[in-house]
């Protein structure tokens, strides 16, 4: 093997090297920060937990994307965690049994097995909040303007915003009485965004005429706020919980739109990213010159049922690796720059220190100098004191 | 699968709850500050490698440690980061190939296939810092003082620091020409540190007398200072580098105890752990009531070698999981409880939460009050303007 092999890092597995690493820290700093001002308390998920435990209640997608490890002390399977999210839903059933709302957030290594899409990491640093315990658009309005939030203080200056609502989906799939199969042919044919195949497959699988006219609408509902009203056209005649689905959409559209007129604000309602475990509104934040969204979040309750306690669930999450690409900083040369020998010098050290300052002490025989370590100035005796001078 | 077995989690692999999670999060903080003015920039290793890089040079006992995974996009194997120490020796030998001595520092996950030690955790957030470039000892002193240093910061009041010398042992068995077989048997009974197991080791495996003598005096050395002494008896006729060892101990001894005179220090010169790619002083840093070091570290040269750059390195690492037990603090309950609704609320809320305050908004119909919050103070409208109220 040659030295170039042994350096292969896997697709997507990267490492992060300064200045960037301090850049994340920076920022997973300021977002934590973020959330305990807004009262969220922050949790740690395991990193591995058995498969069984995992996966219960999250859908094929995330099987996936698990890595699996058999447990040498048991036998068992184990997954690694590739989504905090319902496992935070599970400490908030299980572990914490808090009565009323609840509200928490993290920041953590996650795996993936494949990446989330072509060329994207399979190690992103999770990081995100969830409110349990609470089903009105209140909570729903809070993640949302907490995702706005959480974006602009990462640096992200045009912020497009889009909503959509799992209800409608599910609704007319049951009207429709569709069978497992038939369900997903639509599911893909409104995935490939594909009018043609999803005429298609509505022409095979949906008999009745409304409801077959009502999927086929569903797959050109995308744009601003007008498609609201379309939509309200559109399913003028579909079960009652479309109509709360879109009244839910109105809501938030005018709760954002208050708050973050910056925002530019779009609806998509075939958008089915997350269907297997969302159950209300879905979102998705993006920034120009990204090809993927830098939030993604929405309401998944009863993730914890399997668990001893079905709550209602909001929340969203970002990757921290992605999210620090923001704002390129260069960090700064502030650093004073100690010599490694001299009667009191460690004592000088130490108390520079101690007032925050930043102090590299030279080696003996160490042939780089200040600059080559982001100093600016030097520690010095002069006068039997020691005193920095800038250089 | 009943709801108990389902929330079963791995042994060893635990979550982290509030509020034990801030405080792990608050120490993290607080010790990569601390690298940070010392001089030590931030890196993150890459959580997954193949297989074949991640345990060049590292020895049978990581790889007995490492969790295996397929790479579902090469086939593959990957190993999981157990230890992150050779991960950081590479990068600086292969991707960032600084000039004369480098400074780095990390804060990480790992994940262990077997526990280090009996009910130990598998998944530590390993902490930590390596000095790379410098062979001498005022390398070994910074890194011993900056892990006394990290260890008081964490809240540890009674130190007790155990320091050995891997060149003692490596010398004897070079002398004495042992094979591969002979060397591991006398390895494990140093291990046992039982004399009886030692000498006969001893007996079946070293010929000549006086180097049988000194393998037994190893076994029996370990105390205070004095042991220094007695080694430099016991060693007189052994290779140059036994007492080139002992000499560079007396130093560290003599550093640290100028500087940390408060610290318990002693030696024990049998001490292995670490073994495989640990070659010059290695410590281990205990408080009581743990039943494990705290922290460990010592030089590990020319780790990178294989990676196109050997270059000399020293450092340590803790688990930030363990060390964040060393204090228990609450958390203050100097929230700020705001209703859901009012004309104003969220501007007043918004402002608030600028100047750094935790506002924790009830949402509506909500039954759990600013007690179960941890708020101490009320957001109220009086007079039309909103204000808090000690409660």
């Amino acid at each position: 093997m040659t030295i170039a092999d042994r350096w292969l890092l896997p697709d997507g597995m990267d490492e992060v090297l300064p200045p960037q690493a301090s850049r994340m820290e920076e920022l997973r700093r300021s977002l934590l920060d973020l959330y305990h001002r807004w009262g969220y308390d922050q949790v740690m998920p395991p990193p591995v937990e058995f498969l069984d435990s995992l996966l219960t209640g999250t859908g094929t997608d995330l099987d996936l994307q698990t890595f699996k490890l058999t447990d040498q002390l048991t036998g068992r399977l184990m997954g690694v965690s590739a989504d905090v999210t319902p496992q935070v839903a599970r400490m908030d059933a299980h572990s914490m049994r808090h009565q009323g709302p609840a509200r928490l957030c993290y920041c953590t290594n996650v795996l993936r097995a494949k990446p989330d899409q072509l060329q994207g990491g399979r190690s992103p640093v999770q990081v995100g909040v969830e409110l349990f315990g609470h089903a009105g658009l209140e909570a729903d309005l809070e993640i949302l303007r907490l995702a706005l939030t959480s974006l602009t203080a990462a640096g992200a200056e045009e912020l497009h915003l889009a909503l959509g609502h799992i209800g409608i989906y599910r609704s007319l799939v049951q009207a429709a009485e569709l069978g497992r199969d038939d369900e997903l042919a639509l599911f893909e044919a409104l995935e490939l965004k594909s009018p043609v195949e999803l005429a298609a497959r509505v022409e095979a699988s949906v008999a009745d005429p409304a409801l077959a006219e009502m999927f086929r609408a569903l797959g050109t509902l995308h744009g601003g706020p007008e498609v609201l009203d379309e939509a309200r056209e559109a399913f003028a005649g579909a079960p009652a919980a479309v109509g709360e689905a879109l009244a839910q959409l109105r809501a938030l559209h005018q709760g954002v739109a208050a708050e973050h007129p910056e925002v530019d604000l779009y609806f998509d309602l075939a958008e089915l990213r997350g269907y297997q475990y969302h159950t209300g509104m879905m979102f998705a934040a993006f920034v120009p010159g990204y090809g993927q969204a830098l939030a993604k979040g929405g309401r998944y309750d009863d993730t914890g049922r399997a668990f001893g306690r079905a709550r209602p669930a909001t929340g969203f999450s970002m990757d921290l690796k992605l999210l620090a690409t923001l704002v390129q900083s260069e960090p700064p040369r502030d650093g004073i720059w100690a010599p490694a020998e001299g009667e009191g010098v460690a004592e000088a050290i130490a108390a520079l220190r101690e007032r925050g300052e930043r102090v590299v002490q030279a080696l003996p025989g160490q042939t780089t100098g200040p600059e080559a370590h982001r100093c600016s100035r030097r520690l010095m005796q002069s006068d039997g004191l020691w005193q920095t001078v800038t250089l």
